[in-house]
């Protein structure tokens, strides 16, 4: 197989996620990430676009997961309901690395590059979901607004999942994030 | 008065937007846009952090209108209220910018580092509109889904007031967006 190592694109993560927590993300460079996890400078940039885009992997594999969801969700459904199921089954994508979740995340809140970045992604997941609401039929208005409000009960579901002590699995810190705010929305 | 000009960041302001529009973001160095304003880079860079913010000179004023609103509301109104109420007062400070906010918001669109930014400001406004709900002894989870929830109606409405040909006010966009949030939130 030559020089080509299969885990490298993972090693780059991990070595990535190191780095970012020890030197911060600014004083970090793409060379040091691939010499930690034993590659080249060039098989960094084969994998990743740029020193940011290693930390976000899974995105854009969540988002096919809920946007598909949403595709597939029964046509009697109101499109609230639809996005928080579909976030919620996206959820099990990550239950397992919920470790690795909490380093990530302590890494992104402390550098503003990349939560930048972080928010960019749940932007882009928003606008696929609200995409893909219109596709079922539903006006642009409410399709957007369905679409934040997944994209919120999923960040602040998140949050739960990777700050609490104990917390529920990932998916049902979502569900009750989205019942929480549909009573938010009734009350007064 | 010696060299300072009074309006130098107002001016900086707008050849940054026409810079940004004719060649894009990444294309223009703040040096280009001293000159194009008529003032040294020094002066620039007295005005503003970096070639980003100087698109987002109000968010901090209008951050600071959205909490102390958000303070100031009566005590019996829900959490969800107390914030719509606050964004859609905060839209005063827009109001009279509508032509001003569509050329900055396509400029912002077609440059991801600034589409960036603009999420990480309405990110910090979330979490200061979360922080003071909490003051208000509303609990950390609603406080900030509440608060999520204000930003998206802001964005929501922003953008309808910005994209649409003839919209209502901006504070009503805003307020029209929570009344059908709310709508979505209760059916079915």
């Amino acid at each position: 197989m030559g020089r080509w190592k299969p885990d490298a694109r993972g090693r780059l993560i991990g070595s990535a996620l190191q780095l970012y927590a020890e030197r911060g993300f600014e004083q970090t460079t793409a060379l040091e990430i691939a010499e930690r996890a034993g590659v080249t400078e060039r098989t960094f940039f084969r994998h990743f676009a740029d020193k940011r885009e290693v930390l976000f992997d899974g995105s854009s594999d969540l988002q096919a997961m809920v946007v598909d969801a949403v595709r597939a969700a029964p046509p009697s459904m109101t499109p609230i309901k639809v996005v928080g199921a579909a976030m919620a089954s996206a959820a099990a994508l990550l239950q397992d690395y919920r470790e690795f979740s909490q380093h990530r995340a302590s890494v992104i809140t402390a550098n503003p590059s990349l939560l930048e970045r972080e928010l960019l992604k749940l932007s882009t997941l928003a606008e696929a979901v609200g995409k893909a609401l219109v596709e079922r039929g539903v006006p642009e208005l409410p399709a957007r607004l369905a679409a934040e409000t997944g994209v919120t009960v999923f960040k602040v579901g998140y949050e739960r999942w990777v700050g609490d002590d104990a917390p529920p699995e990932l998916a049902r810190c979502i569900t009750e994030a989205l019942d929480r705010l549909e009573a938010l929305a009734t009350e007064g």
